[in-house]
């Protein structure tokens, strides 16, 4: 039992309303990897980077339980680069730079070693590289879920419908689940969805929550109201680790467990904001994530 | 024990992108006293209207359990009157005409049959002519709800902060929450208006649901995924009004029953919002309350 995750490691420089950081530790892959860590004792990363990278950051991966035989290391070359200004209202932020550098030709390679993992995280990159990882599993995961955005829906629709064919589960923005259904009522949006391959839709809405769509059911997992909410970046792709981290700990794919898992997705991606980069996520105590836990029970908890 | 309401009773006309109606039954307190009265049995109105508000419509409210001595009638005079535009993005709308007619001059009067009521809502309105009410109450009620709007923080500052000083719940939506306070945090922002007076906040999302801030806890209520918004006009209102009757009608102040309240208030503007006007509003079964009510717990309900 393991879980593979497919994503960028990269380096981001942020500036919030609440401060400014440059090269700081970034990526979605870097992200879904330390939230699942918590969970999963078994995981396996595919991406790339230069020699840039920090050793010590593959190392803390390492010792998180991460297999990082899958991470391929450019020699002189650099790794993927963002940078992006957040504004008062924080789910509006402008990028101000990307620079693929080593991720232009990305072309991923799954390691023998990798063929048993029963549970695939996609995270947001070209379609082709996402159905590229789907295509060179011998054996279809259990469970495959995949994050994209609208940037795919405007540049490379075609084969983002073949990719989201493949999947299982589709995590993406109500504005997104807009454009890719042509819906705006989201449970519409859903149906449409649903006919695309998807037996799951996780909504993300960032301070909103987030909504699982399954057949004619939804569940919504709150976002809890922070003190200090200093950073969005990776939240998304935070939320994403701990729901997937979860599914393969208890392994079961059932409607009532995948509740459980946008809970505790949601309780991972509220402490990534508490602090600019992986800061927050590096270092959450076992009681800090009960204690959260609890706060999301009570925050939504009633008798009627 | 009963509900005294203050606000506007109008006409509106409408457009959204799922159509068009003209002139048809709308007003604040028109949508809290409909919405009450699924709870509440015992309700009073304050507002003004010109006699070309249909008596049919009064004769609708007093059935439903409301005293209508309150609302005054001018002979000659028009009914406020508004027009508003949705976006297809329902959370955005133009107003494209308000005629206050009577409501101009609109000065309160408290039959004195209305002393009794133990709790007051306020609709949102003139923050002078609310603070008039409760300066006419000869015992203060039991519990003061005021809802309110960005206009009157940026045209009336100072008599809406004495009237703020002067409730126990208010509902606003989050952006005014954060123009009230200055703060952009929803948490931050609960503080800082628990300083101005209320013991309870409540803040309103539309589709993304409400808060129920209190001391240092919060509650949230979700709003349920539709397959048809047509109309969001009054939903804010319906709200109010399902929290208020609910409290009414179970004479209990607690946090844990304004929790039940919030839940209630969420349930009855998921109705309010699938027809024009108050078409749903005016015809919920009882049976179809009951599966609604069972809806929200399902949608936020698990077990971890």
């Amino acid at each position: 039992m393991s879980l593979l995750t497919v994503g960028t490691v990269a380096f981001d420089s942020i500036e919030t309303p609440f401060g400014k950081v440059e090269k700081v530790i970034g990526g979605a892959a870097t992200y879904i990897s330390w939230a699942a860590s918590y969970f999963s004792q078994n995981q396996k990363l595919v991406s790339i980077i230069g020699d840039d990278w920090p050793k010590s950051e593959i190392k803390a991966l390492n010792n998180r339980g991460i297999d990082t035989q899958g991470l391929q290391i450019v020699k002189g070359g650099k790794s993927f680069f963002w940078a992006g200004k957040y504004h008062e209202d924080l789910n509006q932020r402008d990028t101000l730079v990307t620079d693929l550098n080593v991720l232009a030709d990305f072309v991923p390679e799954l390691p023998e070693s990798y063929q048993d993992a029963e549970f695939l995280m996609l995270g947001n990159l070209t379609p082709d590289i996402q159905m590229a990882v789907i295509q060179q599993m011998e054996q279809r995961p259990k469970l495959i879920a995949m994050d994209t955005m609208n940037f795919w829906m405007d540049v490379a629709m075609d084969s983002l419908l073949k990719t989201i064919e493949m999947v299982d589960v589709l995590t993406i923005n109500d504005e997104e689940a807009r454009q890719l259904s042509g819906e705006y009522s989201l449970v519409k949006a859903a149906r449409a969805i649903f006919k695309l391959g998807p037996k799951y839709l996780v909504i993300k809405k960032g301070e909103h929550g987030a909504l699982l769509f399954h057949e004619d059911e939804v569940f919504f997992a709150p976002a809890l109201p922070l003190l200090e909410v200093k950073d969005p970046t990776g939240a998304g792709d935070t939320f994403a680790g701990g729901f997937m981290g979860y599914l393969e700990k208890s392994n079961d794919t059932s409607f009532e467990n995948l509740k459980r898992a946008l809970i505790v997705g949601s309780a991972m991606a509220s402490f990534c904001v508490e602090e600019f980069s992986l800061d927050k996520l590096k270092n959450i105590q076992s009681h800090e994530l009960e204690s959260r836990l609890k706060e999301f029970k009570n925050l939504v908890h009633y008798s009627l």
